[in-house]
């Protein structure tokens, strides 16, 4: 069996041939280059945002397998076979590492910590309101998938009241499961918190704009990392301005590193992070993309499969 | 019954008599100024850090009410009768906030956020490694009375791995109870992110020195909830210079407000909050108040009474 990696570049390559190895040494990796110069014979291709048409010209691919939780960057190409499937990833770790991260940004805009933080730049010292409690804060989870389900659960342990809104409704024990479009607005308005952990698909684009924010209650926070594509930037701006959104975090976006002139960088409401959400670590995803081969090879049905009816 | 109050200055006295009132019409409230020209019958002191002399002068104060957990600032007082009884505070929400200013700042030094809003300053993307799981991150806790106790399990509520260290030893699910002297050493190895809720006493005065980083693993994390005078400065800088430690987060300080001047705004591995931990609001500490009184007017006894012997 041979797998071509175009996640993390050719410096990776050797990287991804040891822990191939290591879990399955009959696959063989073949670099993203090699492959366009030898393509026949590959079954298996491991990408993240591919160029066009270099999966149509792999005349033996069987199944593409993302680098990560989203497919958007593999259905940007668009000479992609449309009958060829597509297995999502989620490691064990990715939703660990997300529902901390959301936890680590939901506490740092309950306490303000950008404030303080420009507050520390100035030397200005400048006392302020206790918080309110966690039980009293209302986060909202926009995507009840794997990362979704697991962060809207971990947030509700930890004490914050939390509700989630998926097209269609899911069961989480402790979590208010809203659903569809009538049950958005309910949603939105019940939250202070929101977080978007959408797929990327025509249907969620632009979800974090001004007609969403307005239907907020004012000062609420926002964290996104879904998708670069779920913000409108200029929405998100005007509606801090105007104090209708108090902060957000922003880890994910349209382009990334995010340009060095975005004004995003220096608003006094948003924390950015570099895509740092949850990024498994290449063994990690070695070891399930050896996973989904095998279960693959063997017939058996994939759990995260693309769906071109669902868009994810 | 008549009480005299110094805490938030002339300025806070309506509202203060306004919850008083609301919680016990029968205790008057006394400015503080109005208590050094008519000191008589004054039974009740609620004071933070009053000047020499001035409790002594009231000649019917039967009990001494601490506006915070710490008595440091009114032992402070060399003129302060010897035996005089001083009933320490601690509202239920001071618990519930300080647990959650910890929670935040550990996950904030986990992550690295110090250095992610520096790189947000400068417009830079740098993309960091996956953060471990917090189950791999072990806090220590540094005093385990009713704040410490109650952060210490906080903490290993949300999955870090917790140990703490006390005088006497303390027996808290889910917490490694590490006391005394000869436990310290070992309860250092094993910390990576030390949390000082120590009394201000004079044993535990510069525990946050030089001695003490040495004996944590390289790069540990420090957050000082506790009081300034535990934090030795300079030993900070210096072992944040040499690696030793990677990050602080101070939110008391010898001089509140922190002096402009002073180098630990711009240090780049130090978070400054200003004393925001955890400050109840006044008409929880109003509540407080009566409630003690009530119970020393029955002859109850105080479960927060000072006792000079331990030193807090």
């Amino acid at each position: 069996m041979r797998i071509t990696i175009n996640s993390g570049g050719p410096q990776a390559l050797d990287e991804w041939r040891g822990h191939f190895r290591d879990f399955n040494p009959a696959i063989e990796v073949v670099g993203w280059d090699a492959a366009r110069a030898h393509p026949a014979g590959i079954g298996y291709a491991l990408v993240w945002a591919p160029e066009a048409g270099r999966l149509a010209a792999l005349p033996d691919l069987k199944l593409v397998i993302s680098a990560g939780a989203g497919v958007d960057g593999i259905l940007a190409d668009p000479l992609l076979p449309p009958t060829l499937p597509i297995a999502r990833m989620i490691t064990d770790s990715t939703a660990t590492v997300m529902g901390d991260y959301v936890l680590t940004a939901a506490l740092m805009l309950m306490r303000d910590v950008r404030a303080m933080a420009l507050d520390q730049a100035e030397r200005r010292w400048r006392t302020r309101d206790n918080p309110p409690a966690l039980a009293q804060v209302r986060v909202g989870v926009m995507g009840l998938g794997q990362l979704g389900a697991h962060t809207a659960q971990r947030l509700a342990h930890v004490g914050f009241d939390v509700a989630g809104w998926s097209r269609s409704r899911a069961a989480l024990p402790g979590v208010a499961c809203f659903a569809g479009q009538e049950e958005f607005a309910p949603f939105l308005a019940r939250t202070d918190i929101l977080v978007c952990l959408l797929p990327g698909t025509d249907a969620t684009r632009g979800i974090l704009g001004a007609r969403t924010f307005a239907q907020l209650p004012r000062g609420a926070g926002i964290i996104n990392v879904g998708r670069g594509s779920h913000l409108v930037q200029a929405d998100l701006l005007q509606a801090l301005d105007a104090g209708q959104l108090k902060g957000a975090v922003l880890d994910v976006f349209d382009t990334e590193p995010l340009p060095v002139e975005s004004p995003l960088w220096s608003h006094p409401g948003i924390v950015i992070t570099p895509h740092c959400g949850a990024t498994p670590d290449r063994r990690e995803r070695a070891r399930k993309a050896v996973d989904i081969i095998e279960r693959w090879e063997r017939g058996e049905t994939l759990e995260l499969i693309y769906d071109c009816q669902r868009g994810y």
